[in-house]
């Protein structure tokens, strides 16, 4: 149960790079960065507008010399003050991603990027390389993950309560973008630019969510190969794909689909995520974050409520509130912050045992997911082949 | 409105072949026949076992003398008569269906036959041919299809409610096969043999379900090429399948999936269909048919009922009961053979407009749900690739 | 499982009084009676209008000899005939039940009638008395009673699964009359006219339904006291109620709520009944009638499904199709005839062994179903207040 | 949309008298009133031993001198401070709230209390005589209402989308303390100790917050009598009850059920708030807070999802974070939170304008709340008779 205690011995001094303005997202960040004191934001780079980033820290309490005009002066300032930050979140457009989070590595800050991490596995590799170089974590925002009941998921699989897996079956398809919306909304207009999105729009968008989350329920079920098909529904957008539906054997021979869309006419988020075995299923909808479902062959379903005592351990401990009250999204993100200061502090501190019992969207979790997306993009270019995965 | 009114002049004179002892199936058949007196059970060759037959066929009220042994003697035998039958019901296994279906037909019977028709496109269409020669309609029994809100679903598309279609997403996907349940259950044994079940398991027993349904719902899609990969997570039933995905290509450029499953542990039946188009979809599952979900883009999710005021006409003419009580699969077979006897008087007398203007399973279905099993078994054995569907 | 054998040795000759034209409920009845040729329609009269009733007699297959005028006329000749009829139902207004019901005992007819079975209690225990002289038996049109997942409450709660009861939450509260639909609808005309309807409206036409189905769950439980109130929101049914609210006080100290309504704006049904223990509660609602809700505290809720060989034995009796297909309202009303009929044919050869062990709205149910009505409306004529039960 | 700009002009000043060590409560407090910096924690008296107070307010980064040994101390010592605190919220047993907060206005202070604001009506409005004496406002903790979709359902009752209101049908009955909990857990013990509880449990602690969700979506609704039944379970909470049952009407002639329970064992929570109209009701249920159910007879029922371009104006005003991410308690609490802040910085500077457009559970929604269980309690105890409300 988390009541406000701080999880580290301090607040993580921190910076942000983008998330201003009208940013919904970056308000997410900070709403879960300073959610139970974890972090203190004391310097970033808000905008791009220098002056409306200024305006917009100080507004959120930051001292105005340390609102920068962007990551290069934030990281060579702050690299100059004994209080510098230390640890600095990106909340930029995709294809910022990659510079922006190796010069922030090398400058010796830990980091949570937004996913994806960067647009090709060599990128990411790289990133992978220099935070291990510099001993410095990468936190990657996959949000949906930190909500209580995937910690039971992955707790029931690993009890074997499913049996041997044979099904995971992943959807995150809603239906926002099922107009040419972008032509309207900027919000929306980067998202279908490659310029900006990078090789895939709900791929990466959206695919990479449940596909973490089914490593993190499953993590022994390895991707042998894979196939996907996608298709540009409002054709403005194409090269980038608005549907798209992969097909993946798993090296234990259990087999999975995932299903991503933006233009699933109707449907709010649909992040569903099945896992089935010899014996039994999980199921998990993100619009229902506090339910799971339990479904034993030849008994009856049973619907897992958030907070009961009859979850595994790691899925009550950071309950903020008691079971039947609904935590939502802010919630698992605030989870995921709160891991991602953990890692930071035994990182710095060296500790192995702790980071080995802590399990949050790290380095591996953002390579994976480039790689995912490259590999989808590659059999889709190819014209909706089988290809290796590795 | 149907409160046991005959839709058709006189019941139809009628025979079963198979459908005898505890066959549940059999029992479908005879409850949606006999319902509103369309149909007169007055012949059959209920079971392998001649004399069960004749005891189960007399228990039902058949005169012993038309409790025959096998259908070529009930065929002769009836054919004799000057009240023989005029209709015929096929429920026996799979690889019998081809041979019992034109032989009825031959002997210029009407022909109600349990899915799937045969076991070729080449036999389906053989039957199709001999149909057509004597006049005589073939109707297949995909009950679910029966339910009323299926016919607001396609009402809706028909008048554009939904837009373009752009996706089919269809799943048949129980659990009820999780384990080797055919190692003591017979009647689940036949359908993992080859010799009786025919080249699929799940593709046939399952997936031309909601594939009929989706052809009913939205005519206008043609499937232009498609992909499937299959699965044996029961070892022993190789080459059969128990779970397989199949992606398809439609000519107007919709996309469609279909997940066929007996290993969904925990789920029990899973098939649902939904529907997306440009700016609305479709849901519909049969577990509970008297619903269908409306999902427009941008505005509140709307629950159709059954029964209801606002519906359109043709998903109200078969109503037994008023809104709110639930109709089941019982009803919607019941429907069928409402419309397989009105096609039967229909073609008997050579209306050829009422039968424009009469939907069911007909020959057509029959032969198109072969030929989706045959393409995707010959997709699945050449590694999951894909083929020109036509 | 039931697959279509006779329940009974013979079919049993049946007449109905009312039920002709477009009544639904008529069709209802037949639906059930006829479904396993547990009954013979042989006569009846069917319709106010002796000339369409006849009509409508013919078209159901009944010689015309056999369709009558009235109910005087039909129990009279048919009393006269070696071959005459064992069994009436009732299926008129309100108003007319219980001379009809009693005419139909002193021609020694067993008796199925719709609900409420007359207008006071004691009128319905002179047809108890009469019907105990006659040795005929009295089945009440409980029809909802007829589904399964009852039984399966009923197992449950006798086998102490719920700990002691402690709350019984009924409720049966739609929508369909928010307006004044009887100005333009016959059918509803005569529900809200005390002439034809009685002492009340929701109390009896819904109410009944979920009291009798929760003496069926709980059997134990005896109403000691109760308060109602009721309210007639369109006012021109006044006196008539087109809501209320029940609070009941059990001997065991259990207390229970029963909610009915017909301006409950937008729900379809709504019939629910809610049964607590100190340990568990169960769940069930009549438009998802193939489910049951069983919530052990502490524990994760339960959905039971129709069918399972998890439930208890009498549960799964009277299944016709498979779990996971849907059953519904008709299977209901069928496995009520059912009983029906097996209760006439014990009666008639003095079999009590047999009755002892069958459950079914009997002469006891419907009786207390008046007493309930009539019990409510004296407290709510009286204010609202506390009355005495017996 | 809410994305972290404070919606006042600077952080108020505030402290906490209880909420320490473990409380969830207090988290709950401190998350919503810190959420977006509207708030500073300066000063607090934590906890009622003094030194785990003080050690629990370092923590939470409260100067040590600012931590008090109790209200007393820190309502004199804040007030000899230049930028002593301007607000305090009160998180202790329901016994105290009334001195507490008594003494904080008369110190100048606004409040924010947990309800039930205090035992009786008469001190309830000594409250209110004094917080209007000093022109301070005291702030509900009926955290429920901040949830968005409340708004929704108040502005379209305003607009007449409903009709007239008929019916209000309430509940909060959950299962958690079915079985004797209070003998193991000091968290439940008190609140069934009259000394602690006050006059009630269920029906205060519960209860009070449907009726206040009630109150807020159909302000006109004006109770005229209520009746209530009382009972106690669990033998040893008496006089105390575990479930009530209270029966309303109202001036407009609606009527009103409120099901308050601690032992409908299984259930979650139960909160569920039923509006039915002339035309339509709503529904809303506080386990899925952004959803609502809008249901006009005879058309489909809606479901009305949170952030959505389709709602009022008020009721996307506070969204944190686009449709289709679940919002939870946590942001309703913040919500009122602000609303708090408004109306405090709006009282200060007498802007009356800005305060007739707030809406939050101010001193009249506190009066009232004790109010409706005075009169239950009054019922009850009389045995459950109809007593005139005002």
């Amino acid at each position: 149960m988390i009541v406000g205690r701080r999880q580290t011995e301090k607040p993580i001094r921190w910076a942000m790079v983008g998330g201003g303005g009208t940013s919904q997202i970056g308000y997410v960040h900070r709403s879960a960065a300073l959610r139970d004191r974890t972090f203190d934001l004391v310097a970033g780079a808000f905008d791009i507008d220098p002056e409306r980033g200024r305006a917009f820290g100080v507004e959120l309490g930051v001292a105005p010399e340390r609102c920068h005009a962007d990551y290069r002066a934030l990281f060579a300032a702050e690299a100059a003050r004994p209080d510098g930050v230390q640890a600095v979140s990106i909340a930029t457009p995709n294809n910022t991603h990659y510079a922006i989070a190796k010069a922030a590595l090398e400058s010796g800050l830990h980091v949570v990027c937004e996913k994806p991490l960067c647009f090709s596995v060599a990128e990411a590799e790289e990133l992978k390389r220099v935070a291990a170089d510099k001993r410095k974590i990468v936190g990657v925002a996959y949000g949906y993950a930190g909500h209580q009941m995937i910690e039971q998921a992955r707790a029931m699989v690993a009890a074997g309560e499913l049996g041997d897996i044979r099904l995971v079956n992943l959807a995150f398809a809603h239906g926002f973008h099922s107009a040419a919306v972008e032509e309207t909304n900027p919000a929306t207009k980067w998202r279908v630019d490659p310029t900006f999105a990078g090789p895939s729009y709900v791929l990466g968008d959206l695919g990479t969510h449940p596909i973490y989350i089914a490593e993190t329920i499953a993590p022994h079920l390895k991707i042998k190969r894979l196939l996907c098909a996608r298709q540009s529904f409002v054709k403005s957008r194409a090269p980038l794909e608005d549907n798209a539906v992969t097909l993946m054997e798993y090296d234990n021979g259990a087999f999975g689909t995932v299903w991503c869309s933006a233009v699933n006419a109707g449907s709010m988020h649909g992040q569903k995520v099945r896992i089935v075995g010899a014996k039994a299923s999980l199921e998990w909808w993100d619009e229902r974050p506090n339910q799971l479902s339990f479904e034993v062959q030849d008994e009856p379903v049973r619907i897992l409520e958030r907070g009961m005592g009859y979850l595994a351990r790691q899925a009550t401990a950071e309950d903020r509130i008691g079971a039947g009250h609904p935590e939502g999204l802010f919630e698992a993100w605030a989870n995921l912050y709160g891991r991602f200061a953990v890692a930071m502090e035994a990182t710095d501190r060296g500790d192995r045992g702790r980071l080995a019992n802590l399990r949050y969207p790290d380095i591996d979790a953002g390579v994976e997911g480039v790689r995912w997306v490259e590999a989808c993009v590659r059999s889709a270019e190819a014209g909706g082949v089988w290809i290796d995965y590795r």
